[in-house]
């Protein structure tokens, strides 16, 4: 239904691996490298040039490399000079620009905006419109939630870019905006809503505009059952790598024997 | 100008009603079915086959329903599974997900993304960049302006999803946030920039981040006139079902004569 | 790489200036004029027609003006009646509708949506995901941060439709929200998350919600150097007319001698 071969565009040294899915409309620009099994469906542009194309007219477009077993959905627009690991799945209309990293299993939602220069670790999910600063720095297993915003000029406009870094675990609740430079620790909660211009020490939740300190992120009590919600591993774990066996027990098993 | 017959895609079993037009670059895939007189502009896509499509084999297209007389922007994503009344009318670059519902006379704006699992009643009005999580309840006459996001995760993340339920003829305003499973009485006001996290009595202004009341709905003056502007029916008609004889009128109308 | 001739369509009376790129899939509508030497990317829509055109079988397309010099990036929507001055530069997927006017060297990021009939004066800059209601006016080297949301109407919904009015220079952080009919004067810094609902005087700091006044703009510290950020043209030239000679002198260079 989504794969007719219509209208598609490829440019050149484009590299795609077995078994892979190019939906109508789709351009995938020139060095482009998905991996197996890879699904790109209809509309999307992949290795979109960066600024220089325009100007230059020696440009090389830089290798963009999509990892194997992915799902990118339609409209996404993915800047060459961008690396994505293995597992990713997107909503529809994401905008990634150059030099962004991601690791392995990460999502990412209808309308991001991730700016590009930025690292994200493995299993991270951007729920939608989420817009990421260039320079930010986000660990594994980070969520984060709608119209979240990073930011990187403390003074703006100023030549000054330093993004925010989050933890592992963390989780950034939407709408919230988490200010240049701020860094927040492990097994955070950002509420939804709060405007972090502090830095966030590990294990704790905060709230409101300015975000405050609320309490430890044990207290926050489950919906689900009894006890602590948090740290939520021990709770949830669609899509994540202790599904079937708990996360004490995958800890166990990365933990080389002694 | 719009309508020139090129690059569309027409899935299995797609209906199309008296008189529609389909703009070009569009894609309907299996069994979605138009009503009468309705436009469906360039670069749209109807009945987005839901994730099972990627790793089911037998998947069949469940059936999309857009309603006669509506008028759907460039550049739409409306998934498979919904449902929407007569007389829609969208912006550019909208998404709905599957088993949304939706009553006649809505609009959606612009860049909406609307989550999927949510009904509408009639006559709601989503302005520009407006995010609806799953299971959201919204009445009849709601209308929502831009940036305001509906939470439905209470301990994010978990396997909880419980939706906002708004009641009919209330305003939620621009950048407001609404917590998971928060209800809002009928007749509110919520005002922009708003961080809603506990339930709204009916007839109220609200406002703030956390919101807190403000005064009774009532007391809020027109600025088009004397006295009260809210209720709102009584000084606004444009599109409203009571356009020239007026909401009491109207009312009277509809209730059957003992 | 772009540029490959492939499914464009062109209206009647479209006038392309030397030099013009037109990239893959996109449409000009009737009556649109492009300048020299501008770049419209991939999948764009421009002279994007008006409301009438669904309902008025006379509708003719009001002229569309795109200064020369320009980089339209893809996917973008500009509408018939609008006028954009020369050495434009836009993101991907913007929305700008109808009537509204830029002066020269303005930019707009991915994912900004400009409700029209507003103004912009020159050397604006709007980053990712701004949203600008109708009636705005802005002035001159104004900067306005992602997600920032300029609202029209005091008392939603109504018939009037007020903009906010922002003097030269100012910056307008990440998230903030203007209310209806607010007046920002020269030179301020409203800090990113602020719900501004009352005026605000030139040479100003606000942040909160509600906004609040901080400190005059002077008492903001620079990070790069010495002494205050702010006026912030002291300090930033990239892309600025005084780039290479200096704030000061660009001024004097601009003063009519005696």
């Amino acid at each position: 239904m989504k794969f007719n071969g219509k209208n598609i565009t490829i440019g050149k040294n484009v590299s795609l691996g077995e078994n892979v899915k190019i939906g109508d409309n789709t351009i995938l620009y020139d060095h482009v490298v998905i991996g197996d099994n890879t699904i790109i469906c209809n509309d999307c542009v992949i290795g979109e040039p960066t600024n220089r194309y325009y100007t230059d007219e020696g440009y090389e477009n830089p290798p963009t490399i999509l990892g194997p077993n992915s799902l990118i959905r339609s409209h996404a627009i993915i800047y060459s000079g961008s690396r994505i690991g293995a597992h990713f799945t997107s909503g529809h209309r994401i905008t990634i620009r150059e030099q962004t990293t991601m690791g392995h299993h990460c999502s990412v939602g209808t309308l991001c905006d991730i700016q590009g220069y930025s690292t994200f670790g493995n299993y991270c999910r951007l729920h939608s419109s989420v817009h990421i600063g260039q320079k930010s720095r986000i660990g594994n297993f980070v969520f984060i939630y709608p119209y979240a915003v990073f930011l990187n000029d403390p003074t703006p406009p100023s030549k000054t870019v330093i993004g925010p870094q989050i933890g592992d675990y963390s989780q950034i609740g939407a709408s919230s905006l988490i200010f240049p430079g701020i860094t927040i620790g492990e097994n955070c909660l950002v509420a939804a809503g709060s405007v972090v211009n502090k830095n966030v020490a590990g294990f704790s939740v905060v709230a409101g505009n300015p975000a405050r300190f609320l309490c430890p992120i044990e207290a926050v009590r489950s919906r689900e059952g009894n006890g602590a919600h948090y740290p939520w591993m021990f709770h949830y774990e669609t899509g994540m790598p202790w599904a079937g066996c708990g996360y004490q027990e995958w800890l166990k098993q990365k933990t080389p024997k002694p």
